[in-house]
């Protein structure tokens, strides 16, 4: 089969035909890929920088947002069959230590990582297995939401986890409308009753946000600090949402907040760096954010299948891998770019 | 009456002869002072440390952390009578904004702090309100209290934000064991089923701890973070309690967490800084405390009365205030300093 | 002042001449009365239902939805001022009880409750105190909303403890969408991704349901334990929030959850009877619910103010309380009724 | 294998030669029973109580709480090995289903019960699987604890669900201190500060309770109700858990509830009946309870390893099976009886 396969860390990716995987293991799935997300991180792993943290073996296959039609199951597989359309948690994950047992399966003391650790789904077939596959509704198509398997299981895990600071009469901050903020903004949505404020340098993602929900948008052009205040009538929000994590949003998203407020990092690249004396005297929170459960995928995908969180993608044929990625990085990819076998 | 005042941020405080204060508001309450503690918060004052953030007049009286015996009540108080022995909150507050509404009397939109912006304890007479005064049981005696009004409070409230993460099997590190600390100890063996590492540097601090019901304790010598792992099987501790918030217990706290675990902010004097990357790789948490609430004070008076959390403490009549302090600056004074008029 | 007056249980209410209240203690607010709404409580009350649980001395004025103009406010009062829109909770409370501390002032240890068991607001003017003052949004009318300071409360109330149990992908059961049925559908479209299942006897109810976001309905002609089972695919629903609690909906609510679901009893009248082994057989939970506290109703004005809630009334002058009451008793009120003074 | 079988509900069950099982699924693990509880349902199974809720075919192997060592494992599982001393979750789980992912592996969506609707562990091996097995601390005897896997699990789960509840200052009343109650008295005092008060009818039942920890002991003599509302001064408790559910407690166990207290039905037999207006006046709650899941049962161990929680036993041999049934039945049994093979 073909796949897109990373050869050196000096060079960009090439198309090859590889042996097809199999069924091994009895709770094994084999999945028919429909579209594989790209994603800035696939960038990364090409440049080498995660080389020394995944430790993947070159050559190997990239594609961590997955999504497809199953073709075969291990014996021990209940929840598919083939032909179910299936999008991929992006770990595979153990199901037996106390993480995987308390719905914190993302923290599985023995989880695989395709596409980062282990070949993954920039191919016409992946392995993965029955812990990974949620069953997609019949209304939606595999290359639609691939993309939502990573980047959008991130943005709807924050936001999940900040529902109980959000009543009504709060302000939450969304800082970056981009590839995962525009998700976050959707989910913030149709989740939370709260105003969305939402803080992006492109005034064209700022429009987009209010179509998806906004309450107002502010334009980052070095007095959004000031304007979230005013917004907040001098009290700062509830909860920032930082979905950019570098360049100084690190500070202003701190800066935002009211007391006893918290301060939601999911971009990364810098570093947050605050006094304890400021922690202490406002009483704020960091709140780390990775990506979601596999029960966070199950009900991203309800809400995706009832149209309250959608996706602008754009696709490409797999053979096209090298000429996605330049769009991407040079900033011309409008929406998520997806490569379909 | 007798009062310490501070008349100047160049100077020693000193006791001085003032009106006494009368009842006003109908909500009014007046204590005969039975101790007030002496905090480093008080050196720190007197230096000029707080002239700006408090914003109060000189000459004033200072005094934070209070208890004694109700002498007279406003027309309108129903939960204290006169000769009640009571301990004070260490803020005023309104009772009608939303924070006072919700527990969160700390973050009281409009509320006053004796001592600090306001005529403080180290006199024979305060007047605070009726939504600060906690009935204590009749087998406490205030001067042995007193200091668990602010310093004991604020470990508390760290504690009790902690105990949904603190389950059988999980372990939870106090780096600290001084004033806070040991009171922290005492709170976490009362309400938490967890295992509880202290660190600290001086030995006797950690053989104090242990007879509170520490079950491990680590001199900070250097390889603190190191040994904090190792007695944590490699993972890392679930909670991470730093009552130090300086001279690098910042980054050793961080570096004590295992995966989705929570660094509580407590003491202050440093910074904390971390790689957004870290937060996320890890989604560990940052959470910043401040002192408790009424609430959190009534609880800990219960606590006091089951005899489950105590204090050392060193009384001095209120004219002997600078020698208080100067044992206290110098390191001399063991346990808290009481001031008794 | 006009104001409607119950002097005996075996007469109708009348409308006399009473002496104005006025400020008496420093946290009085008097509130000139925009509307006050009729509730079959109000029914109850006359037939002298609630004459020994009130003990309330006769004669006086009942009333207890009630909104309208800040007139005067007592030496102590600093949230609201002459000439402000309010809405009033339901209780007077106390401010100082660990109840009140703790957001759950419904269940204040020292509370009065106007119209029930001292003068309510059928009236020219209504005497309450600081605590019990909602300032409401310049946009909204006192008579638009003073129904929802009751019968809409204790529907938010419910709806917002429910919240952590209706994540995407739940369902939730509403049974009976008339006053306050109503009202708790249009919550639960502002705050919750469930699917909203709402039965009722009557089609015109469901048709409004539906246009409050009801996804599906079911008409209760007897078969509406087996539709909403179909419904939620055999499974049952995660919550059924129950506003009739009466004539056979107890057994019903409980036969239409899931396992480790929730009924929520709020109308009432009935029994709730189940064999303990159907209890924990299933882990299901049985969920009593009161009025909502302060901070419900503010939060309940903030959806109001967007255009989230809303009510459909119908104003009568004070003087034709008897004729609203007689449209209320014989069903011909279609919405609730409101006396405007 | 030698196991005790159940060949028809009009007989006693017999120790017979069965085949031994093997391992099948690659996640099977194969366990030599080191002591198998025995329980009042355990009576009922052999009445018959239970034949149409289990549909289990006849002749088959009761016993469902069980403990042991690894005897052998299937290809998949990475959690134990041949040796290790394991007790035993009662249901087998699929590890795929929401539940199980979210730490309700209670309500697992395809569970197997051993012991009830499938072959159970009073004999020689039972087969069940990885995600049932929780390693035993070196320092646990299988036969000590294997009672704790079932009775323990439910008392621990009830009490871990009450934590959030029970703060210093407040009271539970375990109603029933036998079999499960009394361990439910030692997780009370390992995990919460609360004021202990617990019923019984038996004197020296209160003795050991208060041995474990019970702050109040009170005889069930008619005016049990009484006495804990005295104990409570006037208000009723926080949490009631009523380990009996049955004979009277029911409505007892609600009458000893505080306003927005919570009463938790674990034992059963009987039926809660409660008037709606009486549920929504006070605000109470209804808390089914089933068995723990399997990270309850992993702290459980926990608390054993620490000997914060432990068992009186009587051990008999697996041919005495039916003396142990006798013994249980007539009361002559104190502590659970437990059969080794």
């Amino acid at each position: 089969m073909k796949a897109v396969r990373l050869a050196g860390y000096d060079s960009r990716p090439t198309v090859e035909d590889v042996p097809e995987p199999g069924i091994g293991a009895p709770l094994d799935v084999l999945v028919e890929i429909g579209g594989a997300g790209l994603c800035r991180t696939d960038l990364h792993i090409v440049e080498g920088q995660w080389a020394e943290k995944s430790g993947v073996s070159l050559p190997y296959t990239i594609g961590h947002e997955n999504a497809g039609w199953v073709r075969a199951v291990g014996s021990a597989v209940s929840n598919v069959a083939p032909g179910d359309p299936v999008i991929l948690h992006p770990l595979v994950t153990c199901g037996l230590c106390r993480a995987c047992r308390a719905g914190d399966d993302v923290h599985c003391a023995n989880s695989a990582f395709p596409g980062i650790d282990t070949d993954g789904g920039m191919a016409e077939l992946l392995r993965t297995n029955a812990r990974s596959v949620v069953r997609l509704d019949d209304g939606l198509h595999p290359a639609d939401v691939a993309a939502l398997a990573d980047a959008g299981l991130t943005a709807y895990h924050a936001v999940r986890k900040a529902v109980p600071l959000l009543y009504p009469g709060t302000q939450v901050v969304v800082i970056g409308a981009g590839g995962l903020g525009h998700i976050g903004v959707q989910c913030l949505a149709a989740l939370v009753p709260a105003e969305i404020i939402v803080v992006d340098r492109a005034p064209e993602a700022l429009e987009l946000a209010r179509s998806y929900g906004a309450t107002h948008t502010v334009v980052a052009d070095g007095t959004q600090v000031a304007a979230v205040r005013e917004l907040t009538h001098g009290a700062g929000a509830h909860v920032v949402l930082d979905f950019v994590g570098e360049h100084g949003t690190e500070a202003e998203g701190v800066a935002m907040l009211r007391r006893a407020g918290s301060y939601f990092v999911i971009g990364y690249g810098g570093a947050v760096n605050i006094p304890t004396i400021d922690i202490i005297s406002s009483e704020i929170n960091v709140i780390g954010n990775l990506v979601g459960s596999y029960n966070d995928l199950a009900e991203l995908m309800t809400l995706a299948a009832q149209d309250k969180v959608s996706l602008h993608t754009k696709t490409y044929p797999l053979t096209s891998v090298n000429e996605a990625m330049d769009d991407l990085d040079s900033g011309r990819l409008r929406g998520r770019g997806i490569l379909v076998p």
